[in-house]
Formats: C-alpha cells, structure tokens, sequence
C-alpha cells in the first residue's frame, strides 16, 4: 500500500509484481495518465481521491487498517530516504570531484538522500534543490525554517505533476535545513523547453518534474560556480501527447553560455 | 572529408572539433536536416550533392583530390569496421551470454564489426541484420551472394533516412556472407511504433534508421529462439516533427507475447 503522485506508485508497483504480492496505490485525481496506467499493467489496485496530500495520506492510511496492509511511504521514512540515497553514492562513485548536484524537490525524499550521502562523500559539493516557481512549497520552507504548505489549487498549476505535492516532509525538513545550500525554481517555459533539449541533444525522454534539475543548469543564471555539476534527471513518465507538444513548440528559452547539453559519449544509468 | 547520410558525417564533424581539425561533409540532399544541422554546428562544412551513393563518392574523392583531404570512408574500410567492432565488444563484455544480436544495415560496416567481435567472442550466438523492407539491398546481397544495388527511387522511399544507401560495401559484403546468421526486414509500420514504443518505455529517443532492430525485436514473430537477446539501438538524430508524429500516433502494431521492452532497471552506454 503507498501513496503516490504517479512514480512512487509505480515504482512499489513495480516491485511488488517482481515480488509477487499484491499492491495497492492512492493516487491524486490529477496524476498523470501514462503513471496510473502502468501502475495498473503491473497489476496494481489503483484508488483515485482528491488531489491534496490530506486525502492521499488518509485514504492509504484507512486502507491500511481495514485490509491490515504494509504502507509504504512516499517520501518522509528512513528507509525510502536511505534507498533514494543510492542515486548520491552513485554520484559520488561516478564523479568523485562532483562539487555542484542540482535535485529536483516533491516531498522532499530524493534530496534527503542524495543530500546525506552526497555531504558525507564529497563534503565540498553543494547540494541544491529545484522546484516549479509555481510549487515553491520548499523553498519557501527553507526561507523560513519550517514546514510552508501552498495549497493545491497553487501547485496544480505547474505541469510537473510530480512536484505538486503541497508540502516536505518533516524528515526531509530536518535533511534540507541541514544539508541543502539553496532551493531555487524554474518557470514553466523553461521545463517544456528543458524537456524539448534532452530528447534532442541526450536523447532521453524526461518528464516535467524530472527536468527542473536540467532546467536550473540550462537556464539559472545565478548557479554558484562549479567544475564538476550533476543535475539528477529523475522521471520519464510524460504523456506523449506533452512530449509531442514540447517537441513541435518553436524554440523557447535560450540556454545561458556554456550550459548547452552535451552530444558526446556518455554513459546513463537507469 | 567524409561522405555520408549524417550521422558518420556527424561523427566525423564532433571528433575533428575535438581534434581542432577542419572537417567537409558530403551529404546527399535528403540527408535529414537534424543530422546536417549538428554537423555544422561542430564547425563542418557541408557539401550537399544528388541521393546517390556514386554522387556521394565521386563528390568527395573529388573534393579530396583538389585540396589533399584525408578521406575517412563511412562503411567500407577495415578501420572504420575494426571501430564499429568495439560495440560487439561491449555487448560481448556486458553480456557474455548473448545468443542473438539484432544489428540495423545500411553501408554494412556497422554489422560487419559487430559480428566480427561477437562470433570471436561468443562463438554460439548469431549475429541477424535488420534492414527496412523498402531497402533490402543487403537482404538480397546475402541470398545472392554478390552485391545487388537497389535504385535510389526505392530507397528513397523509408523514412529510416540512415539506411538508403544503395548497396553494401565490398568488405561488409565478405563479412556477412562469412559471419550473419540472416538479414531480415521490417515495415515502416513497425518502424514507426519501435519508435514510439522506445520513447515511452525506454525513455530513449530513437531514430527510424537506429530502431529497426528492436522494431525487428518487437515485431517479428520468425526470429531464432534467444535466451539473452541484444538489439543494437545505432542512432537517436529524429526530426522533432517526425518523434511527435510517431507519438501522436494511435498504437501501431502489437507487439508479439513476450517482446515488450522492459521498464525496470538498467544502464545505457552511448
């Protein structure tokens, strides 16, 4: 049993399948189609409820205790932050010099991890989170110290289905408040056309929450500087029919100097 | 100086950017205008001559005369092949029991190092080309055992723009003939749902002439039973507009029981 935007959904999904137990998902009524569906291919039960991180946390939760079922959580538990932290010791391994790791920021999970294991492997490296300007719910809770919800009605805006989640959790909190040197956000413009240049220059297909990072490095003109930067491209779960909008749109935001994506070899891990 | 339908000429434009090298690419005129774009933008000089593989030839031996090039052939030399060989040394590397490689055909120096890697280094696996139906040349020249050319005007008419040129060279045709277990063919059906099936399971933005072996994967119900099958992917350089036609889209063909692409973990090379 989880709760999910999409991905986590399908991820546990995933998982319980290669398992074989059963799995069941709550998803907002606004996630995205192309996730829900292959929740369901993986055999998943899917449970639809309102679009706010209330309904989803009690609609599993009352699940739970009818059915007796095993939550797993989305993104504010130990575990799930300690698993997210692999893609950090990935990083780490993979460019032991890295001193810049840009991180996209939903529920706060994949930061916490990438930030702890990141800071204890290369204590030089700034760990900073991006966020949709229309779901600023973190950086906002960075500014101040706590927890800052935006109601859903604000973060359903963005087209970055992932990152609607209204608010950190209150783990990821305590990960950020410690370990995070900013968050800062992307527009609108700049995911669609951040999307539109890793499918024609790396080749990969992204979906809006998983480009900000590439977004922040293509299009933020105030990135402290950095020799060996890293932007996690974290999801590629897009409608086709956005991707193929994103595709066709005349060229949007130009990239600042020296930030163009790479055509050269390259190696990708999945 | 090269000759080619973009992406060696490409190939050639990026490692003589990296050199500080000056580089001339002959391309024929239907040469997608992405792959002739990105040549350029690596600072090469594009010569653009008639869709035929003779223009081609005679265009840069021409040039090469004139101003003492150094021509770097696209197909049909042992450098050139020995250079494509190290992608079977990879699949040899990555995975040691292989037991069929799907490889896409065009010029024949692409499967021609390819299989001479993975016959030395897997001596039971069978090595099968891929060509579009509209441009079995290399198709015939196996069953023939001699080079045949198909007309341009037949050619011509895939949209795997990478795979029009008329006819194998003379060291890929010595390669097949002693090393390919068989040629076979997909449609421009298959083509384009391999394509769209790519993007949106695999995350990976394929182009028509890079994706017929997975389509052939995907598709072909007539292939050699494989415990670990390898369908070499050989080129991501769409125009946009044909990627969003492809996934626009309503669903194409069904993939055969068994043959759908895996979501789960895994790592790229490129």
């Amino acid at each position: 049993m989880t709760h999910s935007s999409g991905n986590h959904g399908l991820a546990v999904a995933y998982a319980a399948a290669a398992l074989g137990v059963p799995a069941v998902v709550v998803v907002p009524d606004d996630a995205a189609e192309v996730k829900v569906a292959a929740a369901a291919r993986y055999g998943a039960r899917i449970v639809t409820v309102q679009p706010t991180l209330a309904a989803r946390i009690a609609g599993a939760q009352e699940l739970t205790d009818r059915h007796g079922y095993t939550l797993i959580p989305p993104f504010d538990h130990r575990d799930v932050i300690a698993g997210q932290g692999t893609v950090g010791l990935e990083i780490a391994a993979t460019c032991p010099e890295v001193d810049l790791v840009l991180v996209p920021v939903s529920g706060g999970g994949l930061i916490s991890g990438i930030a702890a294991a990141v800071c204890a492997a290369c204590p030089g490296a700034k760990v900073i989170g991006v966020e949709p300007e229309l779901a600023a719910d973190a950086r906002e809770s960075l500014r101040r110290g706590e927890r800052v919800a935006w109601p859903p009605s604000a973060t359903g805006r963005t087209i970055a289905d992932a990152l609607r989640v209204e608010q950190i959790g209150e783990l990821p909190l305590r990960h950020i408040l410690g370990l995070v040197y900013d968050i800062i956000t992307v527009t609108e413009d700049q995911i669609r056309e951040a999307i539109r240049l890793t499918a024609t220059r790396a080749r990969l297909v992204a979906e809006p929450g998983g480009v900000v990072a590439v977004a922040a490095w293509l299009f933020r003109d105030d990135l402290p500087p950095a020799r060996a930067p890293v932007a996690v491209l974290s999801g590629g779960n897009i409608d086709p029919a956005l991707l193929a909008e994103c595709l066709r749109a005349p060229a949007g935001p130009v990239p600042r100097p020296g930030a163009a994506i790479q055509e050269g070899p390259r190696t990708v891990s999945g």
